[in-house]
């Protein structure tokens, strides 16, 4: 039987077994024992079954948190897939719909049966893909966000683009709260963007890919996506869970839409962070925004301004790069507060294969952001060549005024 | 200056207010006081500004929470909607996008001004018109979920139909975990479903609704939407979260979907329950779906099964029917565990403008669906007339049946 196996931390007040055969039942046929043996032979396939319950030991905090005794299990329900369509928000709905509501429980894992994932497209790119793209293959790639658009115009805008370009930057991105406007319209931002780093390719031979933030309504957005592609952006940034997931997934099974996505995780918040509720960030942020199509996802990283424990940043990371899944790999962009010494730090945790993204970390190097790319650079060939980066900086001003304004964390060899 | 204002539970270890002036500029400007004043003249209109901060006493729970101490406070923050486009996901993104990643945070409102307002729809028929369609303009309606559909086929499922609309409801909906499939195929259940209705209608003269839930692809709601609209459909039942909120605005957006949609709250419980996280429900059940066009709305009730807190749970409701608002009222749907018994209760809290809606209180009922639709009229008349139900129940055997099955909570008058 093809079943989707959901992982759920449960609580209960009494027999947390019990609890969980009904939400197997509930979820599916709805009841089981007093059926006749008819109608039983005829659901069974569609049956939920509990296929594993480990039970945790009673913690005071949770007890705490919800002022009575819980016993608390991780519980394991599969849920046959011919009861529902294959789609993110059948899945959805079918194992966090109407259980999301119980009040006590946290989806965090969601296993599909191999011929069911086929069904769902993967990144279009993925990180090689992007590699050819951008022609970097041997390093992690380097982003840049410009901050500070809100209420500017063109000039300023494709200015501030060249000087993070300058700096040796693989990708910069706009901001995820840059709308289309009158002054700062969408086309015009890829167009103008676009001429802004052509100059910067022919005065140093580097190419630079422009992230623009793709919004508006869900239902005009393949329209804009697809004159988009047309006038060749690069990479369209997307705030996903403003949407959907599966708004995601649309997006990306377009055949007129062949640009890169990138995920951003605003919203992502509202969902993710309680012990008690809501959904596992390795499963929201890294397989499922894997399985709808994202080439790059953005997460907080674990040492920046705004930070994820370290364990949920490296299984956003797994999720999206695990070599045993049938999809294009994604990008892991471990964000928010990175300055040039957390390098070897995101080095050590993420590997080559991801991205290092900063905003306040580049522009606001002493230099500017052509300061701030270059010291990003040298401290992204110190890490790879497991050189301390207090040594790196003697060769390089960039990288030594970076440390002098923001320090620098050395990872032992 | 047209802002939104968003208001929000924040925490911080250091000075709040700090923190709230650093969102307000993050989310709109960037920076201000560095910039040079003429920047400051030209920017002054996209600046976000803290307009109330309102300290709460430290919480001993929060700090337990959190491990830490932790000041606390409702902040008001006003956003120049100068910044963003019409449309909820960029009203997201800018009030709680990357905010809501920052751990510490609840968004509890928004305030749109009025004339913003008018950039959304609301709902298209809302509690008018719905009572319109099924005659019905003095009580509470009531409607049944009808459970145990999943594996079955189309003549069980208008068998089922039958005998809920024979017990006297004014509308019958899907489970939301029923899809569109080969067996129970979405265009069939409409036709057959409708078929069922009007024999049903011919028998008694009473006319019930049957409420489709509308599964599938995002980007292919609408057609399906547009072929349940020429096919006849009453309602559609939607999983607005498992889509998006602007799909839904979508959806009762489109001319030639001129059908009422019925919003479920399914995984809406991976955003709404935590104390420190997420988005209060009377925001996103409430005044959200409202905004966005939803008729119905459904929601766990103070007193079944799947419980919300009954402030929660009314404000959901106060949010939907709330006479200042330029929009149809949408009607509430207070749900989950609900029987007879309790609906003194529900009159009593959610008033005649709501819907009293059960699946297994009136399926569960000693005389089957027939007998739990004729329960819950009586009920609904007794408590309309300040009648207890036990009383009531002396003259109606199908009221006293339920009543001896789940009990009877009366009300004072
Ligand atoms: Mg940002
Ligand atoms: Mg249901």
């Amino acid at each position: 039987m093809s079943a989707v196996i959901a992982t759920y931390l449960l609580h209960d007040e009494k027999d947390i077994r019990k609890k969980a055969e009904g939400i197997a039942l509930g979820l599916t046929v709805g009841t089981w024992t007093d059926l006749p043996q008819l109608e039983q032979d005829q659901l069974r396939k569609h049956k939920g079954e509990v296929v594993a319950v480990e039970e945790l030991e009673e913690s005071d905090r949770t007890n705490a948190y919800f002022g009575k005794r819980l016993k608390r299990a991780i519980v394991k329900i599969a849920y046959p897939t011919v009861n529902f369509s294959a789609d993110l928000p059948a899945l959805l709905v079918t194992t966090f719909g109407k259980l999301s509501l119980d009040g006590e429980v946290r989806l965090l894992d969601l296993e599909l049966p191999e011929e069911w994932k086929r069904k769902f497209p993967g990144p279009r790119f993925g990180i090689a893909g992007i590699r050819e793209k951008v022609g970097v293959y041997d390093r992690p790639l380097l982003m840049s966000i410009f901050k500070g658009i809100v209420g500017r115009d063109l000039a300023y805008l494709t200015s501030e683009l060249k000087k993070q370009a300058l700096g040796g930057v693989d990708l910069v991105k706009d901001d995820e709260i840059l709308f289309d406007s009158d002054r700062l319209p969408f086309a015009k931002r890829i167009t103008e963007g676009k001429a802004a780093l052509e100059e910067v390719y022919e005065q140093t031979g580097k190419r630079t890919l422009y992230a623009v933030n793709l919004t508006g309504k869900t239902f005009e957005l393949k329209e804009k996506a697809r004159r988009a592609a047309e006038l060749g952006a690069d990479v369209l940034l997307f705030n996903v869970f403003a949407y959907g997931l599966d708004v995601l997934q649309g997006l990306r099974e377009d055949e007129e839409i062949s640009v890169p996505i990138m995920a951003h995780p605003a919203f992502s918040g509202a969902i993710t962070p309680s012990e008690f509720y809501g959904v596992a960030p390795s499963l929201l942020l890294g397989k499922l925004l894997r399985l709808a199509g994202a080439d790059f996802v953005l997460f907080p990283s674990p040492y920046g301004s705004v930070a994820l424990e370290r364990g949920q940043a490296l299984g956003i990371a797994q999720a999206l790069t695990d070599e045993q899944e049938p999809f294009a790999r994604a990008f892991p962009v471990p964000s928010a507060g990175i300055h040039p010494g957390l390098v070897p730090l995101l080095v050590r945790d993420f590997g080559r294969d991801s991205i290092v993204n900063a905003g306040g970390g580049i522009h606001g190097h002493p230099d500017g952001a052509i300061g701030g790319g270059k010291a990003f650079r040298a401290a992204i060939d110190a890490a790879l060549a497991g050189r301390p980066l207090r040594e790196a900086a003697k060769d390089n001003e960039a990288l030594q005024k970076a440390i002098d304004r923001w320090g620098a964390i050395e990872v032992e060899a």
